[in-house]
């Protein structure tokens, strides 16, 4: 199925998907990294286990009419995926305060937003991924303020359906990033992964961090918590 | 004139204006600071000088329909204004890339914006003045949705009369940083100062630098380059 390694990212590989035209394979890898790259570390079983978690919730938010990337999960560590554009944004939802923003706004950690916080910040690891507000990333990039509208509309519907699929598994969405792509025909698609790599899970009762922040603070066994989101998502089916 | 000190700034004090309701004494200081405060010096006449030129430009602003605070200049170092409630937001306009924005997003210094750039930075100086998106600005401050856009609108109308101005004097408005303030009426009108503490101010044939990134980075002397903004500015009166 695999053809030519297309783009390696810190957490996934791209491959072309022969014989199928505009369609790419999504290999999960066993790297782990944080700080920008400034920590790494490899675990194996991670890919599978964000390639599960994230085609679990790719399918679930189709069957909600949320238009993504996601076409199938081939294997244990690999998706099937429409071909897209990536647009080089970040989309930053925050529900609850943590990470940098606390420290950037001097906000205490768990606090709640009243009106969820959408930040962007440009993709480019040389800079740092810098955050940025509409009118650079007009400037960087080739969206529209109508794209910008409608990534931002997007991404806000995500939330509402991810905050109802971790409620269910009594897990507290405090934030997480997303990235978008853009089809052939020109829409604009909700692409890249959904896994703890790239939200912040917290169990509702404990707060116990069930994402990254586990490696990224050594506060715990990152194969421990993945498998524990997998095995909450896999008691809901 | 002056009554009780309500407030010290870095570069100005403020204080009530006797017997006028409503009114308020700007005291401009000969203190230069830099770096959020990291370098700091005394230069004599710096107050004057800004004292003047501000006044110079907010009473150009105001004929051209701008609201403003500025009553009038009432001496060397003085002046009167409206009493306002200043919104803790710091306004930038970029018309070409330079400081801080260079190193950020990997720009070029003296690039030009196709449109200008406008930046939302938070007034903390515990936190070091972070940059900002709307929704932060939202949060942090009692601003609405329709004030940050008119702060945006009133910022950009601001940037095309001073580069009138400043084009008439041989000068390159490259970025500048705008605050506002609302009267008790709940009207938003242009506060603080216009001066080259706030403002870089670019010779359009030389590109010498008139403006505090002298003293920043101790390239020139501060009084006799906002001497020579000042002098301009009075030639074309």
């Amino acid at each position: 199925m695999k053809g030519a390694l297309l783009y390696e990212g810190k957490a996934k590989q791209v491959f072309k998907a022969n014989g199928e035209a505009g369609k790419l394979v999504l290999s999960y890898k066993n790297d782990a990294t944080a700080f920008n790259g400034e920590k790494k570390s490899v675990f194996p079983g991670k890919g599978r286990l964000n390639n599960e978690i994230a085609s679990h919730i790719f399918s679930i938010l189709q069957g909600k009419g949320v238009e993504t990337h996601f076409i199938e999960r081939l294997n244990e560590t690999e998706q099937l995926v429409q071909q897209t554009e990536i647009i080089p944004l970040e989309v930053v939802v925050r529900n609850v305060a943590a990470g940098s923003i606390t420290k950037r706004l001097g906000i205490e950690e768990r606090m709640c937003f009243e009106s969820p916080i959408v930040e962007l910040f440009y993709k480019d690891d040389a800079l740092g991924d810098p955050f940025i507000n509409d009118e650079h990333a007009l400037f960087l990039t080739n969206v529209t303020r109508t794209d910008l509208k409608e990534i931002k509309t997007k991404a806000l519907e995500i939330n509402r359906h991810l905050q109802t699929i971790f409620q269910a598994i009594r897990i507290l969405l405090v934030d997480f990033k997303l990235e978008f792509g853009r089809l052939a025909c020109g829409s604009i698609v909700l692409a890249d992964e959904i896994s703890p790599d790239t939200c912040r899970l917290w169990d509702v009762e404990t707060f116990e961090k069930l994402d990254k922040d586990v490696f990224r603070h050594g506060t715990g066994d990152l194969l421990t918590v993945y498998q524990e989101i997998l095995n909450r998502l896999e008691e809901q089916k």
